[in-house]
Parts: C-alpha cells; structure tokens; sequence
C-alpha cells in the first residue's frame, strides 16, 4: 500500500490529537509543565479564536497548525501562526513543508498582509526550515506576559 | 478647569487618530518606513479582528491601547496587546497606568488565562512600566515574519 498524506481543515473531533501534539512540543522546547490548557479550552476557542490545519499520514494525525488572524498596526490584517509540529516519528517526509505551504495558502486566502510566528533562538532545525522561505526574523523583542490563572491542582 | 481623563472603547471615527498615534511609536522604535497600513485596513481589521481602547485628555485622544483575542496552545484563551501608546506630550500623568489598567480589566471580562504583549529589548521605560507589574519577560523567541505585501508606491 502507498503512504498517503492529506492536509485538512481540523475538525472539533480532532482537538485531542491536537492537545497531544502540543504535548509533545512542549517537552522538545523544555517547559512541559507550562501546559496548563483543558480540553475545554480548546473548544471553547475552536473556530471562534482559533483555527487548525492537521496533517493525516496514512488517516492517523501527525502534525498539525494551529493560527489565528490577527492585525499588524503597522501592515494591517496578519494570520498568527501560534504552533507547528509534526510528530517526531514522522519528520523526514516532507510533511512539515507540504503543512506549512498550506498555511501560507490559508494566510493569502484570508487576505492577509503578512504572515508572524515566534521561533525559540536555539531551535536550529526550525530556523533553518524557515530560512527556506523568504521570511525575515526580528530578534529583539522580548514577549511579556501576564496570567490569569494558576496550574492546576495535582491530580 | 480642571483636567480631564476618560478610558473608553474605540469608535470607528477614532480610527484616523489612532494611525497617527501608531506612526508617532513607529518613530520612536526607529521604523518609520515600515508603517504601510490604510485608514481602509484599519476600517476592514476593527471589529472583526481587533479592538481597541482610547485615552481621552480634555476630550482629545492622547492614548491608545489595540488588542485582539488569540490562543496559547499551553494556557487557552489570551488577550494579546498589539499597541500600547501614550503621546510623548502627555506623558508623566499617570494615562499610561490608567489605560494599562483597563486593559487588563477587559482581558479578565472578556476571561482570558493570561495577557501577552511585546517589547523592544532597548525600551528601558517601557520595560520599567511592565517591571511594577505581576509580568514575566522571555527573552529567547524570534519573532519571524513573511510579507504578502511591498511598501506602497511613494506619491
């Protein structure tokens, strides 16, 4: 049987194997213990905040985008790209280029100016992927942010 | 007669006032030529992207805040703060912490897990303003950007 991959839209039924890959990148970027997110979360904000693109290798999900709009004060509308991932045991195929030139398809569809993510500065595989593309990076801003809420109670 | 200050949601005829306050930053973080935005990109964002707040001193807009609802993959629902301005005229007043502050009310209305904003790592003032608050700073994330657009023709 061939490997078949399809990209597509995520659906709300998706949304586990979602917060199972955001998991997964957590401990590859060293601070799993900083996802506090509920499923419930998650849907509480599918398609009123946020949206997905999901990658199926073979009908399993193994990577998946997860973006918003946004706007830019100085461009205008922008398409935000809060996460990226392909399962480990699946990178090599290709599948992370075919998924990331989808959301830039998504981005122009949207009509927007510009497309913004955030990369950790020692993650070089990532920045050497985004370096194939005609991006540019601004390493001087600091990201700042105030919570809400707390972790949750140990179970 | 005594000063005044109203903290009040955006009106779509603030608009205009608001692009000029967001070109007087663009200044001050040394980018001027990078604002390429329209009064029609801001019509077509506001409201369906973003929204905003406005400092009114003596009935003259001299602040403004610009935010939007995003989503951390790791907390949920977030307020993210795109622009922070006070006009250098009337700064030292206290407008800055009052407008601030209301930010934060509407991120906990609107319940949001946390706040996320950035700053440039050389702004100092602004970086003291954030210190008086609960914040956390990261400082090893790139942001990375790709244009579907060029800077408009000069006239």
């Amino acid at each position: 049987m061939q490997d078949s991959l399809t990209i597509r839209k995520a659906n709300r039924s998706d949304l586990p194997d979602i917060i199972q890959l955001v998991r997964e990148l957590a401990v590859y970027e060293k601070a799993p213990e900083e996802v506090w997110v509920t499923l419930e979360d998650y849907e509480d904000g599918f398609e009123s905040v946020f949206d997905a693109l999901v990658a199926e290798w073979n009908g399993r999900i193994v990577g998946m985008a997860l973006y918003y709009l946004t706007f830019s004060t100085w461009k205008g509308k922008m398409l935000h790209l809060e996460d990226f991932i392909v399962t480990e045991s699946h990178r090599g195929k290709g599948i992370g280029k075919q998924l990331f030139d989808e959301v830039i398809s998504q981005a122009r569809r949207l009509n927007t100016k510009l497309m913004r993510w955030q990369v950790l500065d020692w993650n070089e595989p990532a920045i050497a992927f985004y370096n194939k593309y005609d991006v540019a990076f601004d390493t001087d801003w600091w990201n700042v942010k105030m919570l809400f809420t707390g972790p949750p109670a140990q179970s």
